[in-house]
C-alpha cells in the first residue's frame, strides 16, 4: 500500500568530472541533482508512494531544472518555496583504485541555507501525509536551518505523522558555524520513530562512547542506550561498510527494534562500483518502503540493504530501479543479461 | 586456408545507454550493429575468410547503415535483400556490479521477420560456398522465419556445404508466437554438422533432461544422445559460464566429437567485463575458424574460447581482434602495454 | 489566469543524428521526447497552466522515461494509460544549408496506435478541465486512433470544454492505411472552437480549393468557407512559412474570428535555425496561452508567433522558454547577452 | 617590442550549456575560464608580452585549475594570492536566432570579492612592469574590491606605469550593494592613460548625457568632455555594436586622442557568431598590443577591432589566435581553407 | 548504367577539433577518412558504380580502419597494397565567421608517399574497368608518387579506359620537394579525357596567363588553349567559388567541350556551411556520374554542381547523399523537413 | 625545500580511443600530452619544485598546445626550442580484461628526433639548477638524440648538478636504427647519481645476466654489479610489477644505496586500473621528490611507490595529485568519499 510521505531538505547540484578525471582535467562537468532527502524522495516516488518534497530552492534556471528532475521521477514539488539566491553546489572528483573521491562543497549561503526558520508553512506542507523524513544535513547548515528542521519534525509529530531521521553527520558543515551538533541532533532524534544511525551517531548525540570490539555488540549497546534516551524511537537501522579500495566495498545491515528484536543481514561484496554517492539514502528509502509496504522488519531491512547495494551500480545520486528489480535481486541475484 | 562461408540471420541495431546509465537516464544512445549470425560473419571476415551475409534488411537509411558496418569489416553484403519495413532494434541498459544488463526488444515485425519464407534465392546465395552458418534465433522470430531457416539449412546441405548451427534459445521470442521450439529446432539440428549447444539445448530438442551433477558427465550424456539422434552431427561445442557478478564471470569450453573424443579447456576468469554481448558468437566463430584453418579439435576449441573471452573486452557485438591477437593470447597471455 | 487543459495524442521518441550528421554517420543518437500534442502540453504547463496529458504509452522503460520528460516540465501524467507494446519512434537526420532534414518514421503498431478506441475513460480524463486540445496526427494513425480522437473531441464538447484542433496533415500516415482523411478530419473540425489550420487544410476537408494568389485573400476565403461549414468554430489561426534554405525561414501569422475580424502579424526572419521541429506546436500553444490569459486576439496571435519563432532556437521538440521571455521578445527583441 | 604588463581582476569559471541548449536541458556543462582582465592578459601573453596576473583566487581545485588555464596561455600567475573561499561562477545559456544568451551570475562572496582591500602587495606585484590594466567590473563587486581597484590604479600610476581602464559597466553588480558607481568609476578613470569606454560610460561618470543623434558626433562630444575632466587621459577607444540578431552583429571602432586626432574604422559584419563573450576584451587587448608594438593609433585601432571581431569565431572567453593571424586578417581577409 | 571505375590516390586521416574550437583547445579530435580521390570513389560507389580503390596504405590499425571506411561505403579495397609505414594525417581547425579553417599537414613520408613508383600492378588494378580517376595531389607528394601517377594514367589510357584528372594544385606540397609542377601536371593532363581544372590550373600547366576580367571569357580562353595543347582532352569542368565569409560562399559551374559547346549553371548561395572540405571532389564525382549515367553535358554539370553544393551540408570529406537526393535538389530544392 | 630541476626529453601527443574501444572503432580520439621526462617534470612542478623543461618541439599549433599543457601544470617552457617539423605521436588502444593495451608509434622523424645533437645550449638550459633528469627513451630515438642525451648528461655533471637516469628500455625504437643500446645506455648510466633501473636494465648495460630466482637477491646482485661498474652511482630504485590481468596489477618497490642499505616496500594491489601509462614516471618523480624534500631513503621510496600506484587512477600520462594527497595515502589509505 502506498504511503503519503513528505521529505524535507536541501536540493543540490552535483557537478562532477566525467570519466575518472580530476575536476577540470578536461573542460566538462556532468551534472546530477541530489541531496540526502531528495534522494530518499525520488526512490520512494518511483516505488509508488505519494511523495511531496518540502524545501526552499533558488528562483533561477538552475533551481527550476533541479526541481524538474524531482518531478521527472514523480515527486510532487508544488509545495517547494522558490526564493532569490543561489543553488547549493558541490563539485566531485570521482575516485578510482586507491584514490578517494573528493568533494568540494560550494553550498554556503544557498537560498535554502539563508531561508528563515519559518519560511515553510508546515500545516500546508504536511497536510494529508502519513510520514515525514529528514536528515542531519539540514541542521548542520546553520542556525536558521537547524531551527527549521526542529520546527518541521515537531510539526510532523504534532500532526500525527511518523517521523524518520537519518543521522548523516557532516563534521565540516557543523564546524563552519560552530554549531552545537550533539544538542541539536539530540533534539531531532527525540522526535523520530525511526533513526538511520549507527553507534557513532549515538555516541555523538549521547555524549558517550560505544567501544565493544564486536560490531554486533557495539550496535546493540548503542541501540539500548538510544531506546532509553529517546522514548519515541521504535526502530534503528544502519549499514556497516568495509572499504577495501575505492571501488570495492562490502556492505551489511542491522536493525534494532524497541521490543528487543535485533536483525542482521548477510553481507554483499560490491566491486566495480559505478557511483557510491546516495548509497545510504537508498538504504533508508528501502527500509521505509519495506516497512510501509507491509514487509516484516527483517524483510524490510534486507530490501533496504539490497537497495543500498544496487545504488552503487547507478550513476548519479538517485536510486532509479523499480521496487520489483530490487525484490528480484533479494530473491535470486541474477547477473547475466536479461533478455 | 580461407573458407567461403555464408551466414544467414537478422541484422539488428543495438541502442544502448552510454556509460553505466539506465536507458534514457541521459538523452543519448550509443548504436552498435549486431545479430548472432552477423557477429559470426564479421569475426570470420576479419580473420580472412570470404564471408557472405544472407538476410533481408529494411530499405531505409538505418538498414543501409547497418549493412555498411558489415562491409566495413569485410563481409560481402551484395546478396542481402532490401525490403520495405523496419529494422529490428533492441535497447540495452548495460549492467554493473549486481545490476544485470537488461534488454528491451523492439524487433517484432521487422523487414526480416515479415519476409516470405522463400524471399531468398538460396541457389544464388550459396553459390561457390563451403560452409553455412545459422542460429536458433531465426526460427524463433515467427513461422515464416522458421520455414526460411529450414529451407536455408536444407539447401546448404543439399548443395554440399557443411552446416553449423548455434542453439541460441530465446524463450521470449518463441512465446510471442507460441512456436513449437523443440520441433523446429530439432529439424534444424538434424541438418547440422557442427552444433554450438549445451545440455539444456539438447534437453529441449530431445524432450528429455540431463541431470548429472557433474558438468562433464552432463555434457557427455547430452552429446551421446545428440549424436544418436542426429546422424549428420559430427561435433558439438559449448562454453560454460559461471557468473559471479555482472562484470565478473568465468568461462571454460568443451567439445564432443562423433568419434568419441571429448575435449575440455581450462577456465578463464573474466573480471572487469566491458561488454558481454556477442561472447557466444565470438566463441562459435573461433571454433569454426580453428576447424577451417587446419587446427586440430583441441586447438580449435581453445581458439574459440580465447575468442569468446577476449570479446568481453570490446564494446559492441563484434569480435574485432585479429586472429593473430587471439593466437598470441592462447599462447602466452601478455597483459602489459604492448609498445 | 491559469487554465485547466487536457492534451490528447501520442508520445514519441525522436532519435536524431548529433551535429549535422546523417543518421548513423557516427554511432550515436540524441534522444528527444515529442509529439504534436505533448509539445503543446509542455509549453502550456511551463507557462503555468494545469495541463493533463491523456495517452496510451508503452509499459516499458522507454515509455517510462518519455513520461518522465513530460512530468519534468510540469505536465500531469497520472491519467496516462500504460499498455504492453512498443513506443512510437522517429529517426531524424537534421538538415543544413540546402539539405533538408529527413524523418524516418518507425511508429507503426505502437502501443498508442494499437490501443482500442475506448481505451481511455474520458469522463475521468476530462474531469475538472476547461479546454481540450488534439491534432490531426492522431486520426492519421489508423481506424482505432481515428475513432478514439472523435470520441475524445465529442466527449470534451459534451462536457462543456472548449476544443482546439491542430490540422497537422500527415499524408504518409493516412496513405499507410488508406484512411479517409477528409471525412475524418471534417468530423473533428466540426467539434473545434479553435482550429490551427490554413487554406490547404480547409481545402482538403471541404473538398474544394482556395486559389487566390494573394495569400491574405486565400486565407480569408478559406476562413469564410470554414466558418460556414463548421458552426462551432470561432477562431482559425495559422502561420505562413517561407523557406529560403534549410536554416533560413521567414514566418508570419494570421487569425480569423467568426465575428469577421482578421488579424495578421508582421513577419520575422528566422536565420541560423537550431531545430525547426515543434515550431507549429509552439505557435498553437502560444495562441492558446494568449487567449486563456486574457490577451485580445491580436496580442494572442503575436504571442503565438513569437513562441513559434523562438522555438527555432531550441534543440528538441519542446518550447522551453518562460512566458515572460516570449512577452519580452514581443515587446522589444533584445538580442545581446543578458547579464 | 614586448611590454611587461600587469592585469588585475577576478578570475571566473563560466559553466555553459553545450550546443545551443538551455541550462541543464541535458546534464552537462562546458567549462571555460574567463574574466574581463584575465581575457586581456591571455591575449597579450599569447602575443608575446610578459604578462603577470594579479588577483585573489580560491584555494581549492577549481581555483587551481583556473590558474592553470592562464599559465597554459603564458600568463605568469606566481603573484596570485590563494585564499580560502569560493570561485566566482557564472552559468550561461548560449542564445541563438532571436533568443538572447542569458547569464546567471553566481559570483557573490567569492574569494576575490571577500578579499581585503590591501590583500595584494602592489609594490611586489607591479615590480618591473610598464603597464597596468584593470576594468570597471572589479569596483562593482563591493566596497573592498572598489577600494582595492583604486589602490591598485594609484599604485601603478605612482610607480610610473601607464594605466588602461575598461569601463565594463555592470549595473546588476552595482545594484547588489548600492555602490556609488559614478563616483568610484570617476576616481578610476582619473588614473587612466587609456580608457576603453563609450559615450554611455562617460555620461555615467560625468553625470551628464551625450545625445547627438550622429554616433560620430556623440562620441566626439563625450571624448572632449572626458579629456577635459581627466587630465591623465590620453586615449579613448571603443567599439560600436549593431545587433541584428543573436548571431549576427556588426562592429566598428573609434579612437579619440588628446591631441585632437579622431580615428574610425570601417565596419565588419559578424554573422554566424560562435561565442560573443570576450569580444570587448579582445578589442582592448588588441589596441594595447598595437600601441605597445609600435603601431600608429589608426593601425592599433584596426588591429584591436580585428581582434574583437575574430574573437566571435572562438568558443570560450579567450582570444587565442596569434598576432600574425590577426594582422593577416587586417591585411587581406582570406576566408577559404588555409592549406 | 553503372560504370566500373578505378580511383588512385592517397588515403588520409583528418583529425579535427570538435565544434568550432582550435586544435587541442579541448583534448579531443574528431576523425574523418578522406583524400581527393577516395572522396570521389565513395560518392561514385554510393551512387551504384562499381568502384575499386588503388593505393598503398599503412599496414597498421589506422590504415585498416581507414580502408574499412571505404568498404563501408561500398568501395572495393581488395586491390589496395598494405605496406609498413605511417598513415598520412592532417589536422584541421575548422574556421568560423572571419577565421579561416586551417590545415596542419602531417603527411610527409607516409606509406603511400614512400612507395616505389611501380608498387602497384596496374594490369591487375585496372582489369575490367571503364574509367580511371586521379588528381594533382598525388604527383605533388614526391618524385616516386609523381612517377607512379604518370604510370597509372598511361596504363589506363593504354588499356582503353577513359581518364579523368582533377587539377587540385597544392603549392605547399610541391615546394616541399621542389618538384617541377608545370611539367609533371602537363604530362598528366595529356592523358586525360576529362579535366577538372580552371584557368589557373591551365595557366600553370601551359606557362601562360588568362587575364580576361570577365570570368566567362577567362574560362573560355583557357579551355581553348587547353584543347589545343592536349589532344586527348574532351571535356573541362570547374566550379567558381566566391567566398563572402568562412561559412558563406557562392558556387557556380562551367563546362567546356572539345566540340565547342560551353555550359554554365546559375549560382547557388551556400550559407551556414557545415564542412567545406571535399566540395570539389563531390563536384567531380557528380559530373562523372552524370556523364556515365547518360545525362547530357548540361545535366551532368548541374548534377555535379548540386553534389558539390550539398557536400557543404555534411560533416567529413565524403558526399554521402543518394543520387536521388541530389537529383531531387536539382529538380526542386525542397528545404522543409521531409516526413 | 623545493629543488630546481631540469628535465630533458621528447614531448609527445598520445591519441587514444575513448572508452575501451579499439582505435577508430568510433571516429574520435582523446588527446593527452606526455613523454617519460615530461611526466616527471609535471609531477615535480605540481609538488612545488622549480622545473624547467628542455626539449625541441615542433613549431606548429600541436607543439604549441603540448607546451601549453606543461605550463598549465607549472613547468617552465621558456627554454624549449621550437623547430620546423612534426610532433611525435602515438596512438593507443586502451586494453581491458585480457586484451592488452596496444601502442602504435608514429614518432619517427619528429622535430625532436631530427634535431642536431647540439641544438640545445646546455649552459643556458642548466643555469641555476640543482638536478637533471633524463631517460633511456631519448638515446633510443637515433644517433643525434643519443649524442644529445650524452652531451646533456655530461654538461649537467660538469655543472655540478646531480643526475637521475630512468632506464626505460624501448627495444622497438633501438631496433629501428640498429643503435648500440648497451654501449650508449652504459655511457649515460655512468653519469647518473640515481638510476631508476632493475636487473634487466643492468643486465643489458653490463652484458651479463642476473638469474637468481628470488627477486630480492636478483636485485641485490644487479645493484652490487652496478655500483661496481658506475662509480658515480649512489642510488638505484625500481618497482616490480606483477600483472594479473590488464586492469589488475600488483606493485612493490626497492632501493639500493651505495653505502649498502637495501630498502623494500610492501606491495599494493592495483585493481580496476584507469590508466597505466606514466606509472613508472610517477614513481621516479616520487622518489626524486622524497629525496629532494628531506625524506630518508625509505620514506622517499614509499612516497615514490605511492605516487606510482596512485597514477593508475588518473587518465592521461601525468601524475596530477598533490604531494599532500600522496603523503596521506602513504599514511593511512582512506578510500571512502572525502567530504
Amino acid at each position: 500500500m502506498a504511503a503519503r510521505i513528505v521529505c524535507f531538505g536541501e536540493l543540490l547540484l552535483r557537478l562532477s568530472a566525467p570519466g575518472r578525471q580530476l575536476l577540470l582535467q578536461s573542460p566538462q562537468l556532468d551534472v546530477h541533482v541530489g541531496g540526502a532527502e531528495a534522494n530518499v524522495a525520488v526512490a520512494l516516488a518511483r516505488w509508488g508512494h505519494a511523495v511531496r518534497f518540502a524545501s526552499v530552492v533558488a528562483d533561477n534556471p538552475l533551481g527550476g531544472a533541479a526541481l524538474g528532475e524531482l518531478r521527472r521521477h514523480g515527486v510532487d514539488t508544488a509545495r517547494v518555496l522558490r526564493a532569490p539566491g543561489r543553488m547549493g553546489l558541490y563539485f566531485l572528483s570521482p575516485g578510482a583504485v586507491h584514490r578517494a573521491s573528493e568533494v568540494v562543497y560550494d553550498r554556503a549561503r544557498s537560498a535554502f541555507a539563508e531561508a528563515a526558520a519559518d519560511a515553510i508553512d508546515w500545516d500546508a506542507a504536511l497536510e494529508g501525509a502519513d510520514h515525514f523524513h529528514l536528515s542531519g544535513v539540514t541542521p548542520a547548515l546553520g542556525p536558521a536551518s537547524a531551527e527549521a528542521a526542529l520546527r518541521a519534525a515537531r510539526a510532523a509529530r504534532a500532526a500525527g505523522l511518523t517521523v524518520s531521521f537519518d543521522g548523516n553527520y557532516r563534521g565540516r558543515l557543523w564546524q563552519a558555524w560552530q554549531g552545537d551538533a550533539p544538542a541539536l541532533l539530540r533534539q531531532l532524534m527525540a522526535e523520530a520513530d525511526i533513526a538511520f544511525a549507527d553507534h557513532r551517531d549515538f555516541a555523538l548525540v549521547l555524549g558517550r562512547s560505544f567501544d565493544a570490539e564486536d560490531p554486533e555488540r557495539r550496535f546493540a549497546e548503542a541501540a539500548d542506550a538510544a531506546f532509553a534516551a529517546f522514548p519515541n524511537l521504535r526502530r534503528i537501522a544502519c549499514t556497516r561498510r568495509d572499504v577495501h579500495s575505492v571501488d570495492h566495498h562490502a556492505l551489511c545491515a542491522r536493525m534494532a527494534v524497541r521490543d528487543g528484536a535485533r536483525h542482521a543481514t548477510p553481507g554483499y561484496t560490491v566491486a566495480g562500483i559505478v557511483d557510491r554517492i546516495g548509497g545510504g539514502d537508498a538504504f533508508a528509502a528501502g527500509v521505509l518502503h519495506g516497512l510501509r509496504s507491509g514487509m516484516d522488519d527483517d524483510a524490510a531491512l534486507r530490501f533496504g540493504l539490497a537497495s543500498g547495494v544496487l545504488k552503487h551500480s547507478l550513476p548519479g545520486d538517485f536510486m532509479l530501479l523499480d521496487a520489483s528489480d530490487i525484490a528480484a535481486f533479494v530473491a535470486t541475484g541474477q547477473f547475466d543479461v536479461r533478455r
